[in-house]
């Protein structure tokens, strides 16, 4: 019994971690059809993310197989929970990209973005694809320390973002509403990817430890 | 076993409805705070808010002893998740009507929104505290068409929220990029908060029947 509930446990975590890669090179693509005003690179972001979708639908039906054949109770329990709130981080986070890449889409071929913010967005577009490949890494190698650079990044990343909108709402933007308007949306899509993986690599420290980072069991 | 099961659905249900009124109230009085420039109410709602994260750490603490003590399997199970899922979207309600008020705060004493588009908001406000009370009263009345009614008043909101767009884009825009930028996100926080009702309503019913509107349970 807890040998087959650690088995489906780590084909779980192994799946959660394909995900966290999936929703990598989503932003990663997403982020260059937004820069280069590349639309076939657009639409494979949009087509597939249905994959995602479905890796999340997987990822759940996994956890109630775990739940209802393994009845699992205390940390084992809370630990398959965890996942399951981390596969729904991580299905937004593909929605979220989603989202860049209908931005690119509506504009082509002019480009979303003015070119005095698109250094912004190329850097915040590494730090999304950063953060999750860290999400992944977590669970690969169960590093509580690795989850904590996550943190890292995701402050340079609000940082950048509460710098943009200085930018945007400076007596100098030259580029009218419309592009504030856009600025504004596709900033925000970044700044919550990188919290929706803050979350997921917490999440996943819990699935590979049994402890939250920066907190006691008994706390969750 | 299965009577104490329940009763204990029972009670989470009645909490999960609890949550629907706290997130009603809050994006009520946010609504009005940021319409009205009055900050006493914005800062009721942004105090209030650590009230809605507490209601959510109950009930995932009530949904964690069902599962840990009862062991449901096959529809109890998926509707003890079904709530803690539902209360993870009402947080989020309750967050994005705490980041209204804190715009109200930050402008205070001047008003965010140009007058032109106040009345969209009103509206936009009205219907997102419909969605909630219409989530709250599928809790309590177990009404499947009840919790389609939602999908209207989401449309609605929907409409509101892309003609709003298109006020803010259009050339006689007179308010300049800070009042744009204040409206876009704005406009999304509520169009947000819509969404995670009808997720709410949808997952109640789920709570209440066993099945989610509009699919086979199966499919689930």
């Amino acid at each position: 019994m807890r040998e087959a509930y650690h088995v489906e446990l780590e084909r779980l975590a192994d799946n959660l971690a394909e995900m966290c890669g999936m929703a990598a090179t989503a932003m990663e693509r997403a982020t260059t059809s937004l820069l280069e005003t590349n639309l076939p690179l657009a639409e494979q972001v949009i087509s597939d993310d249905q994959k995602i979708d479905d890796a999340r639908a997987r990822c759940e039906e996994q956890a109630y197989a775990l739940l209802a054949l393994q009845a699992p109770v205390a940390t084992d329990l809370r630990t398959v929970l965890a996942a399951i709130h981390a596969a729904e981080s991580l299905e937004r986070m593909g929605d979220l990209a989603l989202h860049v890449a209908r931005a690119a889409r509506r504009r082509h071929p002019e480009p979303v973005l003015p070119a005095e913010v698109a250094p912004y967005f190329a850097e915040m577009g590494k730090l999304a694809v950063r953060l999750a490949r860290q999400a992944e890494d977590v669970i690969h190698t169960r590093d509580v320390e690795a989850a904590r650079s996550l943190d890292i990044a995701d402050d340079e990343m609000d940082d950048i973002h509460r710098h943009l909108f200085t930018v945007i709402m400076d007596k100098n933007w030259q580029h009218g509403v419309a592009a504030a308007v856009d600025t504004t949306l596709l900033g925000r899509f970044y700044e919550r990817y990188g919290d929706h993986a803050v979350s997921v690599a917490n999440r996943m420290v819990f699935v590979a430890t049994g402890k939250m980072p920066g907190y006691n069991s008994d706390e969750l």
